[in-house]
């Protein structure tokens, strides 16, 4: 029996980098947090701590700033794709990189103080011709993206997402039915709050997706179908979202949800003589439901990869 | 030399309910974290653990359910004082409340999947007649209340607030001019970013203000003020904004703002060959500037309890 | 192309539940959260929101209290490995079961104030006979364990862990060799503090290893071995705390360790007339180097969905 | 009505700085977050952006990260001393220093891969004469200091303290007698799980106590005080802590605490047949209880401006 090296990747991580671009005395900014991981001819440095194949995490940093430089900041999976191919293009050692970045979302604060735009993840725009600098961050709400690539000429893949949606339905959801055993306890219930914090991720077919049109199409998707669906149950609704994306969206052949379920627990208000008519609701922190599913198509090519 | 029991206040921090109003098939909905906070005849239960003159925390947290039923929430600082008062009037052995609320915003989420409204502080309107019970969380910045209270016939304070708002201008700030000593290194700018999460606090001359207006009026000013300062220091730029509240609205007459400032950091890409034009930057965690500061009128009474 | 339902999971998360025992007057303490996800027949729960073959997750938390009760927990491995096993044999549609549990440490309080044992893991101990009920949290380091199971009679996996272990070397760490390509700025060092804060899982062969022990042991292995290694690159020590646990621990065939740099810069003191001889440093916090790997041995059977 | 510039201060919040020293081969770690904020004639920066009176908040780091290599860290308390000084000793503008540091605690790793000391507070200390310079974190636990200074011939203050202490008594605890009003549903209870995460801080009669020492002996009092106080009520408990280190430490003259209370609720077994016997505990997160409360000697000098 011997002792070997497994699967190993290492980068830097939240590099957080901001990038502002001039357009006379309106300005456009890019917020990102970038994280890189390469993998590649990483034996020596595990087995005897030889550097040669190494290139340091610090020279990863530097090139997320120089890149955010030379070529700008177009969509973020563009952004991940130029980077993660840089490094297994430009170093015979590094087989395999993986860059994930996160995009934190800005809108304008105009002359009269009101925020515009962003609200449904379109790039912030300018409504009239004035100089404008000054930005409101416009949520908790956080844009994904996750690359692999084996360079240029090798196997890629793009997973693009969002996390951090916050959604309420405050009625047209029910649940029953379900199994009872020897610890059920839960009554069955035919309107209930339905709330979650989605954190989605889609998968596209190739890597040359509309990613700023496809990113605000699957958006509204996910939005449409938790809000237009008649929930009988969470699964139910997550099914429903994945597939309204891929019903819409061509460039992407697989969805990823997990949905924890926030718990609104309806208070008993009876012992102080009222009734509560889905009125007053005690929102719980833990525990709390967590539904995870895949929604994909028949054709979607396997690519399990991707995702981690 | 005795040893005597100082200032003490107990209380339930953190009850979250939320409060669904139904007109007919449209829904509000009202999310609130409520902290309650009593001092009265505490001596006994210190000194020797007899309870008799304490409203349990438990029966706080189903105070806050009942009311939330009863009165509804019409403005966070309405519903503390109501609170403060029903503690404090209703039981002898209280004679101070400290009532404190944060208010989490939602934006409905209309047929289309876009959002609306609600940007600005203001309720959440329904643009159309259609039923609508779904929503979303519109990011993660927080209205706040802090109402403290003798009862309904004692001296009362109101300080309403909103924190986690973060603004950045890409352009329009300098600094320099500042101390040099041995320990100085810092070199002056005529051009950065000025970043901050404001966090803000206002306090009303009386108990009657119109919250609702007030508050959407008070964070305007603190955007406009922001926005439209050349800043030559945070400081400034601090000062600016709670002028700027007090010079519009004349229910108020005290702001305590306290602006971590968000540094980012030009970063120097003369090693790649490349200039960095005020374009590429890093933005850092810790350490930060940390600038805290009261603008007030000269007429304003002394009520240095309102803010704890 | 049909859209299909891809793999799915669901259950009940971070149920905190504490387990008291009594000793006549000498309690003990176990403190847990524990998840729960089922798989099984759960198409129609999607598709149409038919709840038939879901035993719902209040009733997952209601087994984890239960089974607490009547079984007791012993080592975290095995009450997982029965919560996993009863989900998957009293319930025709769930065919697996996943249990996450974490827990936290608690050393006693002696009657002079001082705390005792528990520091490397061990169960805490009572040094004498006396009653004793009283406890202080050991700490942010945090015992794991991940269970897979198909039942009774199907395959199984046990995985092991702990997380939130930070450990620093003040010396002994060198970092020099690396690839220059034209991005690199990082100078070679001959001596520098490396800390960490170590995330180790380790599957075992089977599931019965002596799991208090066998976790005792690991840790002191991942110690050592930090402790131990002269090292020239992080992923050098990652790599040497991975084989020593193999190297000691027979019935253990595979370790994980995610392992951030927790950068320490040596400050520049040069411009205040001082040298830095490695005695003042900045503990930086992003970005920051990740270096993750797997060490195992070569006959160890290969379980991916063990880690997941 | 003028609008006039109140009470305001500016600093470098969060510089993190860790102090190695040398004793041949054995290292000796301090592990600090420094908090430095000034005040005196602060109008111009305010009112024009005039930055002339301003030590700017970069050059307060650079003085932290150079007094760590001068002066070393002796306790926090006499660093944060020397800080606070200079500030105001050496600007004529700056007229009042707070400076407030957090330590983090270290234990070391000897070679055989158990921890040692630290557990009560005391300084790490080396059992044998061999070699050391491994360390691991020894928790969650962290010591405080709160320094205000007018300068070295001025009024100064300091306060000491530790927060993130949890502690818990599994019996012991009685809670009854307790207000009955329209709202209270709650029962009494001989027997109850009494948990806290107790935040500590303690004003010094003067700047020259033995820091070290005096810290130990605190906490010490508090663990003991929490053990063995048969507790009515969590004010009690709070007060009867807050009266030890009174009692024991004469250099000492107040004592303020907050102190959640972390509820642990008996879970309802009856449903599934068993009976729960103070055996199995959910622990809630919110919402809690909080306690706070001061406890003084009737000879403490009045210091408000101690504790903010």
């Amino acid at each position: 029996m011997a002792i070997v090296l497994g699967p190993n990747r290492y980068g830097k991580a939240e590099t957080r980098v901001v990038r502002v671009t001039r357009d006379g005395a309106t300005h456009h900014l890019r917020d990102l947090n970038v994280g890189v991981s390469l993998s590649g001819a990483m034996d020596e440095v595990h087995l005897t701590g030889d550097n040669a194949a190494v290139l340091t995490t610090d020279t990863q940093k530097n090139t997320v700033f120089a890149f955010a430089k030379k070529h700008g900041v177009a969509e973020i999976e563009e952004f991940a794709l130029l980077l993660a191919r840089h490094f297994v293009d430009s170093q015979p050692t590094i087989t395999h990189a993986r860059v994930e970045i996160e995009e934190y979302g800005w809108d304008r604060i105009p002359p009269d103080g009101r925020t515009d735009g962003g609200a449904d993840g379109a790039p912030v725009s300018l409504p009239d011709g004035g100089g404008r600098h000054s930005f409101v961050r416009n949520g908790s709400e956080v844009r994904t993206a996750l690359v692999h690539s084996d360079g240029s000429d090798g196997p890629e893949s793009v997973v693009s997402g969002l996390k951090n949606l916050v959604v309420l339905n405050s009625t047209g959801s029910e649940f029953h039915g379900f199994i009872q055993d020897e610890y059920t306890t839960l009554l069955p219930t035919g309107d209930r709050i339905l709330a979650t914090e989605v954190a989605a991720r889609w998968r596209h077919r190739g890597t040359g997706s509309p990613f700023g049109r496809s990113y605000q199409g699957a958006r509204r998707c996910l939005l449409d179908a938790f809000a237009g669906t008649h929930s009988l149950s969470l699964q139910q609704t997550l099914y429903a979202m994945g597939r309204r994306v891929l019903d819409e969206r061509g460039e992407i052949c697989e969805v990823r949800l997990t949905m924890p379920n926030r718990h609104h627990f309806l208070v008993d208000l009876e012992p102080f003589g009222m009734d509560n008519d889905n009125e007053v609701y005690f929102a719980a922190d833990r525990p709390y439901g967590l539904i995870e599913g895949a929604v994909l198509t028949d054709d979607a090519s396997d690519q399990p990869f991707a995702w981690n």
